[in-house]
């Protein structure tokens, strides 16, 4: 500390997303926040928008300064593929929280998420940022002399990934239902009547039904670890009344009878160096996870069945977004993987 | 009204089902509620264990009164099974809101509730209390001079059965993996500290892993409307920070291609007149149907993964437990089948 | 039942007023709903805006039709005050939830609404619509010839002049400081940013610092009750994180010395033979007449501090609003006070 | 960091305070935890209790080691004020979360808390660990030779003192009241019904009517502060549904006619070089503290009341317990006051 330090900006600070990031580098030893950016809100002070954050001092402006190393953006789909290859241009480094650089195959955006990709290109040359599964690319991105990009992942995304993985490399996974529960601060900040208070307290409900956009990174990156595509994945994502916190159950029909054991051993083989994962023997909740950068998986055997259960959890704006991306920018900047995510959970 | 009353008493009465009964009975048109009955509670105001009731200044008291038509009975398992012989030996029909007399095979009670059922030949008289799927059954007792008992299904199985059963009729079913998520009044009124509001705000696990008691009954009555056994069903059930309601998703890999005119015309078939049932073109939120007596279901059928969606609420205490109870009371006493049961939901 | 039904009108039927007064108008035994009105939703069915009344099958139109006996008023601020006097001139009796007649003073809606009241004339005509305390009035209006007002009070405004009112009539409020807790859904329908489960979830905060407009009608009423002007009222409402609901603790520095024996007898003699308040030995919670029109009151003389404080509940949505003008419309339409209103509170 | 760590115990590890404490003193830069203890938990890993706290690693032990230079005790009161002389004697710090030493007078012991003080010498020397009142004081504890003992205040207090201490110390509080709101897990980690997440969810009560044993310790400092007994305080805490978080409204009849003007000046001088203290030109909330060892208060006068109106908020398991404890461990040990502490609040 107090030696060099990596000038950063963010843009989408007054997001939930946003304000994450600003909560987890303001503390960063290696990091000094040197930009806040959003729309309309030209020299406003962060309080306005984060009250929590009131005590940073620091003001949001319309544009980023110049001479940044890095980059973080927390914007809607579509325009992080429109501004991301100017940024690249001058040098800095991108740590994308939207979807635009996670697809590999620019024919999958306009099929998930309608619109065509401005930079076909770049996609093949961003690193889909899980640095459990991609460490050694986004160490490999730091050398290079192209365009850096990291395509962080999305929440369901990494929850499912994470909790699946173990399997997916071993080849045993015959088919999938992922069924996940979210707290609605995934779902943004901007005010929506179905997201008010009093329709979301006291209820629970499916939504997506038919095919959520998440779908596809899924099925690309398990697919990746198979070795194979892998049969389409039944996702569906529920919204239950809490404000943080993802839980995706994972039930998976094998591809030939397993065990206990071997199942201990795949998970423990996976992630037993991992810092930000734990593998633990009894069913986790969400709250055991909240505030942290850490992900929670339990696999079970169910002989009964003979069917493979996993389930992961994380804070959906941690693990899920910002800590995460923070995560892989450290590798990025050969950082220790753990710097300014030190923290442990807040419970109860 | 002002007619014959029916006089009924109810056992476990400062439960939260006892509660519930109480609250629907005491509007019942032909009800007279005759006697309150809990362990340990002699001649304590109502008001004590629900202060919400206190306005019916009914007492509680250790015993029943003699002279009952009916008692609902809201007791751990094995203790109903206990002690119905000897109530119905008297004459009194009886509605069990728990387990005691779902299961038609005496050996699945060693098996999923660890006791020997102490009355095996009960069991094949007993009804299972699902009016959707056995109304001949239960009017059947009702004319029957045998022992007249219903077994009120689960809230878990209730909303699971109702979801699938369609599906089940047309052998539709190859395996399926139902993933509910539950209000935590379902684990009873006990004070447990997994139960306190600080350990249940702001997280969701699942629970039950490896095989919930329920299963039971849901494989039981879908292999009966099926013609065979089924598959073992791969539940998992998740407690949620909500205090009322249950979502089931039921995910099914059918036995053959279908279609959503094939979905909508099976179960417009089967709950077209049902009046506690809705088929909903949209997924359901449990507070579409909180403090009422019905159940939606929404159904899918998915092109992308050529599986089968099925989503069915319910509020766990109502048509999940007393609702249904109270339903089935009416159909055994020749009643009309919403009497009592008018409510509209409460919402927001 | 099954006799001459009333003819209502309700306007505004797409907000939560308006839904919780279809919930109970729906079931009410002397009312005929004959038209349901919302602006820009013509022809919607129901279902659409309360997906929990979608049972009704009933549709929402842009305007009521003709012949109507009353007519039920959910309408901002102003809007009603040019609404009412064409429509009472036809002879339909007007039963208004927002607060454009509460006030009996022209002069206090420039002050605390912001608007010049259009009609002031209609004003000194109109009666409070707390039948607890107007019971007389709302009968004689019942027998007048003139236009039929009744002027639906708030639910903050409920809650503190029934705690209050023993009380002022005996002259004993010295100074009061009115402390209320409310759950979101007074604050209605409308998409805001603050309003949001991730913003009101885990957090409390107080608003309408520095003169909430509620005070204008409870300064109103008390100092009727006193014969006098009360001094003015410190009233702080508090957002905190449920649905409905509302707490009101009442502190009061009395003008003399009281005691428990006299606030005991004076609550007694007050409400002893009101059927919607009970007056109860312990602190109330709001959990005790979720979804009934039951106030709960308790008070307490404070031997320490030489202080009265008195504690009432209710349901913002029914005693607080749509239940409250259903009990004024049944004084009104002499029906029994009691009718459509008999649901027991929902618990837990 | 990496130089001399200071040796710390924790008594009471399993509760909720005892885990607040690990959290953050697992991070603290000059501590090092020696050992954690529970009652009849011995050798048990810490994620039995805590599970977000298991990655640790840590255990709990029936007793501590020796030769700490600080305990941190979270006992029931009584119990603390039994084991401290034996504690201090050997030349331990000891700070203390309970009531055990926080009332300067012996005999208001057996008054609020029913039992009789076996130390009372100790009473006097021990110092009220409120840094932002008593930083000197605490202080001189450092440097003197005698028993060190720290006297943490509880949450209510905590939040209506330094709200209320700029005001006590003008002499301006005429007579007060103190309405607080705080979430549940102020009521401790034991198993209650009325804990129970069914009871709390969707309701709001008050409790501890007539005298919560909060208001002792407020009053003597306030007294303290005026340099003379005030009037007897109007304290009335809630329970609402949410886990962490008390906000304090403080209604104040003032002695005199103040401004604006005067109260924002006031304010500024008692807490403007305070590091957790912000003084906030709004209402606020809650969540805006969550997790943080930050208060925030925020002061009004009311023209048209003539009255003053002080809100406070903080976390009550940080800056109302083990943040604070630290706080004033940190001035204890001549540490700087922040370390430890700095964590950013957590939002949404």
């Amino acid at each position: 500390m107090g030696s060099v330090q990596i000038r950063v900006g963010i843009v989408g600070a007054t997001g939930y997303g946003g304000g994450e990031l600003i909560r987890l580098l303001e503390r960063h030893p290696a990091v000094e926040i040197a930009g806040l950016a959003a729309r309309g809100r030209d020299d406003e002070p962060i309080g306005r928008s984060h009250p929590h954050l009131a005590s940073t001092a620091r003001r949001v402006a319309a544009e980023l300064p110049d001479g940044l190393d890095a980059v973080f953006l927390g914007l809607p789909h579509g325009a992080a593929a429109a501004a991301v290859p100017q940024i690249v241009e001058r040098g800095t480094a991108v740590i994308d929280l939207g979807p635009d650089f996670r697809l590999r195959n620019a024919a999958d955006y306009p099929r998930w998420y309608r619109f065509d990709h401005p930079a076909p290109d770049l996609l093949t040359q961003a690193v889909y940022g899980l640095p459990e599964l991609h460490r050694e690319q986004l160490a490999g991105l730091a050398r290079s002399a192209g365009p850096r990009i990291v395509a962080s992942p999305g929440c369901y995304s990494t929850t499912s990934i994470l909790a699946l993985a173990p399997l997916a490399r071993a080849g045993l996974i015959g088919d999938v239902v992922v069924d996940a529960k979210s707290g609605v601060s995934g779902a943004g900040r901007e005010a929506k009547a179905e997201m008010m208070f009093s329709e979301v307290n006291e209820s629970v409900k499916a939504y997506g039904v038919g095919g959520h956009r998440h779908v596809a990174e899924i099925e690309q990156e398990l697919g990746l670890l198979c070795g194979a595509p892998i049969e389409p994945v039944d996702f569906l994502p529920h919204l239950i009344p809490m404000t943080r916190g993802i839980l995706a159950a994972c039930h998976v029909r094998p591809t030939r009878p397993s065990s206990q054991a071997e199942l201990d051993e795949l998970y423990s083989a996976a992630y037993g160096s991992e810092k930000f994962v734990a593998v633990v023997p009894e069913a986790p909740a969400t709250k055991h996870v909240l505030g942290s950068n850490m992900f929670q998986v339990h696999v079970r055997w169910d002989e009964r069945t003979g069917r493979v259960l996993a389930i992961g959890v994380l804070d959906n704006l941690v693990k899920g977004a910002a800590g995460q991306a923070v995560q892989a920018f450290n590798v990025l900047f050969g950082l220790p993987e753990a710097a300014g995510l030190e923290q442990l959970p807040l419970s109860p």
